[in-house]
């Protein structure tokens, strides 16, 4: 029998960016338009969100773009933040995690931290986990060339990055187990399979401390897609195709911890097609869910992807009805359609969205 | 004491691309301007160099460019080839080699052969053996994502396409123990140790039948340089820093089947700054021996240079001075100079050259 509808419920992508200004005024309605209810806010503005007034301030903004949009925000991982502000950022809903950037891996990454000694923010991390806040780690470690040594085994370079970056998120589950950690837009079959382990002996949801973030574009592309296709480019580099196997797998796996985070990271055409310092980053936002209907669709798990886009985040961050804007349903409908090469706000602004000129093969309606 | 002067006697780049028209008027004099001598022609060309005719007037255009210049020509391997015209050829002079391109790995390659069988090609490869002719592999293999095999080995992607030629590289030396083999551009530590494997027992660099030519960028790049700056996107792909430590290594080892093949490509700007479809090449003609230099010199190598970029290519090659169009000699100084950020021929044609606003150490004049 052909299913040509789906009901996905409250839809999530818990990881998202929708910039400031024009940009923001054109990108953030797309989050709607792209069949996402519930979206997750990285702060990585200039200057980073770091305090109280900046992230209300910044969540109004969106509010008023996208009405009927869920928007859940964050702090950026910086000296600025105190125990004392996490606390009473919890207090007042204000925020529902904190995302650590290593300082110079991908956009506006700068004020990051070092990702080889967290110790500094272990009072944060105190108060996090006390106040049930997610950590947002993008795991990868900035890349380093060892010339003294001839073995490579001290290299870091945009390939290994991440799974260097795994024995780092394996020492804060240990010093920190009940804090709740997000390892964003995991790209490697090594990462996934540290998220497996971590969660072995997991019998409910409830005691998921540790889970990752699969985009849409990765469950698309490998190295070969992005060598010549500035589109593609993003933090972290899409890798081999073994990993992305690994990342299907995970993503249809059915198992809790592994949910949907687009990363969808908007830039202005000019900034993708350059022949030097291109942007990293993919947008993917307008047609989110479809990207990753058309993955699943060739898996022959479908039945699996209201799990992935919907359950499976929603529990993870503890967002009940009462927290939502809206609770109006998205469902898939099996409806082709053709991916824009460009999209425009007509004043300035025009992108290329992922996949440009490809056609998908589901789309989205709200009920 | 410090060196501030060193002859390089005849140089010579064995892998070199000059197109044709505008491009080849403006690329084709770079070679002198670079400090290089002897150089030897690509013939990818669209539709590509096969014949006598056109191979012969190919180089009359090139040397009324660069009256100067020793170019070396070579065919395309392709089924449009003979013995008949490969033995005509080689009692002409007409070529010194023929190019090996796998179908669709790169720059007009689409002419290319199948690397998975190169049986069909040797009565040609034959013909070579008894002419004494060059064959210059493009040592990769084309892309495959195995979907149906989990393991990953069946995969073939940019990292590793170079490592899954190396065994198509060793039976065709079984099989022609006696036809001289270049394996171009090599990118691996993988490739650099199958071509030592195979040299292990020579006594006499005449004794060389299989050598491997190195690029000025290679010795430069990693993964993290061309990820996001397509000004170095080329084929093969730069790989890791253990690999770049591998050529490099190879370079200033005085192992006289390693030598200078630039695999300078030119590209117009606009080519090399899209979102999509980037052209693979990096221009680096007009500074060819500055480059090497550099990186020899950071190896306090530079008493190895000469051989890199002269005497071993001559050698393989058997460039006798009779062959030579000027025996001018090249010499090395020590003298700053700043990479332009693009070159221009005034007339519609602008590029950004390897480097782009780098200062560069060391300059080569004409004795």
């Amino acid at each position: 029998m052909t299913i040509n509808e789906i009901d996905l419920g409250v839809t999530c992508d818990m990881h998202v960016h929708v910039r400031e200004g024009a940009m923001c005024e054109l990108v953030t309605p797309t989050i709607r338009e792209g069949g996402v209810s519930v979206s997750y806010i990285m702060p990585n503005l200039q200057p980073p969100v770091t305090t109280l007034d900046r992230v209300i301030k910044y969540k109004e903004t969106l509010q008023k773009l996208s009405p009927k949009t869920t928007f859940l925000m964050s702090f950026y991982l910086s000296k600025e933040l105190t125990p004392e502000l996490i606390n009473d950022a919890a207090k007042l809903g204000a925020i529902h995690g904190i995302k650590c950037y290593p300082a110079g891996v991908t956009t506006n990454s700068a004020a990051g931290v070092d990702p080889n000694d967290f110790t500094a923010f272990y009072p944060i991390f105190k108060a996090m986990e006390d106040n049930d806040l997610i950590l947002n780690l993008h795991g990868e470690k900035p890349s380093v060339s060892n010339d003294s040594g001839s073995d490579g085994r001290g290299d870091i370079h945009v390939l290994n990055a991440e799974s260097k970056f795994l024995p780092a998120l394996a020492k804060l589950h240990k010093d920190f187990p009940n804090l709740k950690i997000v390892l964003e837009h995991c790209t490697t079959a090594e990462a996934i399979q540290t998220i497996e382990n971590i969660n072995k002996d997991i019998k409910d949801p409830s005691e998921i401390r540790v889970a990752a973030t699969i985009t849409a574009h990765h469950l698309h592309l490998i190295i070969d897609d992005w060598a010549g296709n500035p589109i593609n480019f993003c933090k972290p580099v899409a890798k081999l195709p073994s990993d992305r196997r690994a990342l299907v797998n995970a993503a249809i796996s059915g198992k809790p911890y592994f949910f949907f985070g687009s990363d969808s990271a908007p830039h202005p055409l000019e900034n993708k097609s350059k022949h030097v310092n291109v942007s990293a980053g993919v947008f993917s936002q307008l047609f989110a869910i479809d990207y990753v209907a058309e993955v699943f669709d060739q898996q022959n798990s479908l039945d699996k992807l209201r799990d992935f886009v919907s359950t499976f985040g929603l529990q993870f961050y503890g967002i009940n009805e009462k927290a939502l804007i809206s609770n109006q349903k998205v469902k898939l409908i099996r409806k082709q359609h053709v991916v824009p090469q460009t999209i425009t706000d007509g004043k300035g602004i025009t992108m290329a969205p992922f996949m440009a000129g490809h056609t998908l093969n589901w789309s989205t309606e709200w009920n």
